[in-house]
């Protein structure tokens, strides 16, 4: 390395083309690796060096350890038979999107920062919004997360349901309290949002969601918004989700847009997980209402296929939300403000990466009709995989299978249910102990199941009949 | 492409070596582009299709488009003439940890999901520290940036303030106000973090910080913080800045920190900028007290160079930030809970990138020697470049050269106040204008000086004598 501290674009080269070796590698030999890590807490850890390096190491150095130390101990995401959360595919087109923008090493402050950093984003975000048939009544920008988005959301909410306190002594001076509402399959990041943004736990309300599909109720949630109103209080929001994470169940945003409009709150829509499902037309109507929405959050990292962080976030009136988002330093001021979107003023935070480029990358090299026929796959191979397990006599599917999730049980006779909660989580255990799958279970009416979430970018449906084959097994020598 | 809708890794082994070589190639051929774009609002949008792409394209395709409708859009942050803001050097050592991360395209959710995204940022977060000189009291994690930072400083102070309200009625429900302090000359995120957790503007003190130094006034922090208690308010948080966006000054931490102490308030540090001063042991007085926070916020990805967003966020108490971030829903639950760090509990967004390979490749490529070479040749260039405006009859440095900032005025006689504002935005937009080198003006004192932000990673001495003909050459000809 050079003295004056930086590694020249010749070394870049050579390491480059190394590290991109490497990748390719990984990536063709990952179906061969034991999906989950093998390590124990600290064993990472204890492999590297307790203090900083000294000496400039070369990146074969590095290598060496990313092999030895790195890639055993994480959950390979990208492995043909990982069913694991939900899936979070980082297409190589779109890490290629994401190495031009470290690359350019663009720093977005403002559209005169970095013009094309925000023109390609509003075009990106136009682009995806037509592909999912959205309506030109959105906006669009990418965030981080569908966490940072929900909290972006009930902030604007507060806002609108307490006229701008932020612009005067805040929500600590509110009388009567706001209230939030969202299903109790919501993710656990509607519940932090609310508590972040001050609402309190005692103002969220949970509400029913019951089998046989785990949708929000209506009914419920107009009770709950009646109630609160009857004794004094203000409901300022609620979140509809499309694809929970326990089932992927798909909330009925009409109905849901219809209750809240009644009392002026603000609806936003996780779709974290469904947004994708907007891309194929037969699809669509899992999110029939989604156009009475306040904004929109559709994670465009999982399914689809985007490195993390690709986060879209649409509203409808993007001049409420720079109206909470805004800030106006002397050292950002330009002559082109008012004529151009600084989306500084969409989100949380000021600098950002030009994100837009995984966008671009993914699409113009993969191609949407690609990556439609991908998702379909998965659509098939979800739906054949709960027709064969719904088939056999032992086994459950708790829940209808709306879009890549199957979630199931296996039920052998005479167990309690204590017992059967035991034998579902030692069966899942044993089924990834093999190293050749990976599942992860989650609880459903209080009760353990087991998620198989359909969805990486090379499953196909061999590896779900090797997984049906690892789950008899498990399931059958521990009953 | 495959029809199955996804870059296979040969193709991207292809690809990804025609990328690396362009962006090797736009790094030594940076210094000769303009360094500000030459677009208008709009001409990168009307470049691009209004449609989404239909079929795909080859990875050629794209590279032409980024040199025809990219590159000229941007302005160019890693150029060595690049002055503007604060440096945003991406170091191309880190560039490499960015793609190893979107290459293994790990999702962190939990040390469960990813042992050695945990353990790995575990491990860099402490040989920061250890480089910084850092207390082993503090933990560490990487956010995306600062104002995400203090928005979680400011959240934790609030949920301080109030017993944790948010596990009961929220803000909404304390009765007496809690304030907050910053310096007048803190970013304007501190005010905007302030606002979105719901404290209101009217609760937010700016404190005065008067020439000749721009730090904040610890008599006028203790006087405005007596007077709110006076009036019945709560002090709930302080936060200090170490290194100003606009001079680049430092707030007395141990002063402030004593005064913050006598109300029980939070004090946080927003040492985005000035915490890389840390690695110098000759600078580090200037963070004297900085072991009296209750957190520190320190940007890597400014001036020491690693890619966006490595923000480093250190607390003295994780239990309290954890107690606040924290949720715990069945599909994250693990059988190693509570022996491991999980970082999802630690900020505001769930599922997290391998933030911490751009660091353990920027230590480990370039070394924290070559690394601290070369922020010594910054501060050398800095100080150097002052003494020739400082010495020059017509022109002025305005402010105390605490770091590598520079702040000038050209202030040639008989100008009024106006006439003198004009002056020094119009020399500016002229040096800006020529494409040799970008500066921004920011206000001081209610009227336009220009800074000098010197900390690209290729600027060198010749750099800013380039720069000082051109300032001079502009300047004259408009007075």
């Amino acid at each position: 390395m050079p003295d004056n501290g930086r590694m020249d674009p010749e070394e870049f080269r050579s390491a480059g083309h190394e590290l991109v070796d490497w990748i390719a590698d990984y990536r063709m030999k990952v179906g061969s690796l034991p999906v989950r890590p093998v390590v124990a807490p600290g064993d990472v850890l204890r492999a590297l060096p307790a203090t900083p390096p000294v000496a400039a190491d070369a990146l074969s150095d590095i290598v060496a350890d990313l092999d030895s130390i790195i890639v055993p101990a994480i959950t390979h995401t990208q492995h043909p038979r990982n069913f694991a959360w939900f899936p979070a595919n980082a297409s190589l087109s779109s890490v290629l999107g994401d190495l031009a923008a470290a690359g350019l090493g663009v720093l977005g402050l403002s559209w005169q920062s970095a013009p094309a950093l925000t023109e390609l984003e509003q075009a990106v975000c136009d682009w995806m919004r037509q592909l999912a048939g959205l309506s030109d009544a959105w906006s669009g920008t990418i965030l981080d997360g569908a966490s940072t988005a929900c909290l972006v959301a009930l902030l604007v909410a507060r806002e609108r349901a307490t006229s701008s306190s932020l612009r005067r002594g805040g929500l600590q001076q509110e009388a009567s309290p706001l209230t939030v509402y969202c299903s109790r399959e919501a993710h656990s990041s509607v519940a932090k949002a609310a508590l972040l943004a001050g609402y309190g736990s005692d103002n969220l309300r949970l509400v029913d969601a019951p089998p046989p599909g785990y949708e929000m109720n209506p009914s419920a949630l107009a009770a709950a918004m009646a109630a609160d109103v009857e004794q004094g209080r203000r409901p300022a929001a609620v979140v509809a989700t499309a694809g929970t994470t326990g089932t992927t169940a798909f909330d009925p945003i009409r109905d849901i847009a219809e209750i809240a409009g009644r009392h002026g709150a603000y609806l936003h829509v996780d779709a974290a997980m469904g947004g994708t499902a907007l891309l194929l037309e037969e699809r669509r109507e899992l999110l029939e209402g989604v156009e009475e929405a306040d904004s929109v959050c559709w994670n465009p990292h999982k399914w689809m296929g985007m490195v993390l962080e690709t986060s879209l976030y649409y509203v409808r009136d993007p001049a409420e939300l720079v109206g909470v988002m805004a800030t106006d330093p002397s050292y950002l001021r330009s002559s082109v403000d008012g004529a151009v979107v600084q989306y500084r003023d969409w989100g949380i935070p000021l600098g950002r990466r030009f994100r837009a480029l995984k966008v671009w990358f993914q699409l113009r090299l993969d191609g949407p009709a690609a990556i439609r026929a991908r998702l379909r796959r998965d659509l098939a191979n979800a739906s054949r995989l709960a027709s064969l397990v719904g088939a056999h006599p032992d086994w459950r599917v708790l829940a209808p299978v709306r879009l890549q999730t199957v979630c199931v049980r296996h039920e052998p006779e005479g167990l309690g249910a204590d017992a059967l909660d035991a034998h579902t989580l030692a069966w899942c255990e044993a089924v990834n102990a093999t190293g050749r799958a990976h599942l992860t279970p989650a609880k459903l009416e209080g009760r353990w199941m087991v998620r198989i979430s359909v969805g990486a970018e090379p499953t196909e449906w061999d590896d779900l009949e090797e997984l049906w084959t690892l789950m008899r097994e498990a399931a059958s020598e521990r009953s």
